[in-house]
């Protein structure tokens, strides 16, 4: 991977810096922005850590975690240069109504605009935290254990670990570098999948106990009583959707929660060349081709019946 | 990895092969086996590949999975040289009967027997496929798209997908190089992960309802009656054990099932330090530190009851 000499100048040049990521923050983030951290801060720099919202649970054996700052209180009185990280505009950190006096974008995402003073937006890297791997390396500083394991937590969240067709010789060879450095894979791995609470597994089970089959649109749902039931809440639910991928006749697959008030949210995933945004697009929501969402209010039979129907059309396409 | 000259000279000098596995056979061991046919048969030699049992549907996706033979007519008709892979004594190849003019062993499992003119047993290697990527580059072979696919699977099997602590940097550039030479990543992930069949997931969903955790212990189940409603079989529950595992409290995780005759087939699985094969050998099975098996008679009750005592002994120690 190539760095722009630019990105590498500022970094050396400037001297205060606030790092900051996308809302709903996932593990490329949080990586991406704790590793970049320590590297500057070798390096000498003063930097200060943000993200709006905070950490999930899941993520907290990332090491540096807690210098996630969700305030900007005392964050811009050396006037910072911003970097933009794993997103590529003030508003999805947040930080619309803020100005810097110069500001870095560094992100793997399509552009949705032009902020940036220098920009390194590459939509072919997997993960950010491969380009801030490389960004380190060409920056001098040596890796940490702590870097490695942010980065290469980065890195498996976005290529799910392994299994996602960004999954390059190029992933390969650097995670393998990120191990030499200290990074732990099977520390890793459990950390991001075998720690469930025994409450959200009963929610799982529980959730596709009622799973059904239709055309190739599998659909399943969670109501409040099963919150309830179980102790449990939506942040919960995280990748629940993925289970009826499983299925090899399942092309498009629904999951649907009751949030209050009549409403419903729907996470959608599909197979191949399937585009569940198109369907997400249909009731205001959006997405990706593979991974969608909405929210819509009816009864859940309702809901249910009407989505059917759109999943069938665009099956049919 | 150091490959022994012996094995190499031995492979050139020869022309006749009999390349055999081990019984139920996994993803190393046809990937293995059928890789080195493809690299031996480029050499211009004879190979019968045999593995006294079918190959499971999951696998059947591996190039070359057709020449399995389960037969073994007309397989020493040229006095052929056994090359045994991933396992290193001819009673796991079911072989016990026949002897052989050369043998040679490959395998990484801890030894059982002496077995073997030339043996090439590493118990630190993270699969057979490993071993044979090298073998291969030794030999002065170019890796095929066929032959990455199935080394690539090899590994794949062999470390969870780079989950397990057996995930060195030698085995991600190995799997990088794989790639280079045609493997596919998200197609074989897919292939191994993503195409259960409906009945299959009914019963995983059935066998997780009637879960129980005690004391970090966790314990399930499939009768004969189960694999009747949902029309499958214990080849179908590959994995079934695994789930479990997932929840942050459970050390062990033990899952029988129905085999006939009053017998249950347990599947073990533990984290970290926790060695359940020594629970295994208690009822005459065995296996490794974190995946073990054994075979035991009785009422299901009385077989959990006991199971869940000799469990908390391992625990406690």
């Amino acid at each position: 991977m190539k760095i722009p000499k630019e990105i590498v100048g500022v970094l050396k040049k400037e001297t205060v810096f606030f790092l900051a990521t996308h809302i709903n923050p996932d593990g490329d983030a949080i990586g991406s922005a704790l590793a970049l951290a320590s590297a500057l801060e070798s390096m000498g720099k003063k930097v200060y850590v943000y993200n709006k919202d905070r950490i999930p649970e899941l993520y907290k054996f990332m090491p540096g975690h807690k210098r996630f700052n969700s305030s900007l209180k005392n964050a811009f009185t050396k006037a910072p240069v911003l970097v933009l990280l794993d997103c590529n505009s003030p508003e999805r950190a947040a930080l619309e109504q803020y100005s810097f006096r110069r500001s870095i974008v560094i992100d793997h995402h399509q552009t949705e605009t032009a902020y940036g003073d220098v920009r390194w937006v590459v939509p072919g890297a997997a993960a950010t935290g491969l380009m801030i791997f490389f960004l380190i390396k060409a920056m001098g500083v040596a890796l940490t254990k702590g870097m490695a394991t942010n980065l290469y937590t980065a890195i498996v969240v976005d290529t799910g670990t392994f299994r996602y067709s960004n999954t390059s010789s190029e992933v390969l060879i650097t995670c393998a570098e990120l191990i030499k450095a200290g990074a732990d894979p099977s520390y890793i791995a459990e950390c991001l999948y075998d720690r469930w609470e025994k409450d959200r597994f009963k929610l799982l089970v529980m959730t596709l106990n009622n799973l059904e089959i239709k055309n190739d649109v599998a659909m399943m749902h969670i109501t409040k009583n099963m919150f309830q039931k179980t102790g449990t809440s939506s942040e919960d639910t995280e990748n629940f959707s993925n289970f009826p991928r499983q299925i090899k006749t399942v092309k498009i697959s629904a999951f649907f929660r009751d949030v209050g008030g009549g409403f419903w949210k729907a996470s959608l995933r599909s197979k191949g060349n399937i585009n569940v945004a198109k369907i997400a697009e249909l009731y205001g929501g959006g997405g990706h081709r593979n991974a969608a969402g909405f929210k819509t209010r009816g009864s859940l039979k309702a809901v249910k019946e009407k989505f059917l129907l759109a999943a069938e059309k665009i099956l049919r396409n």
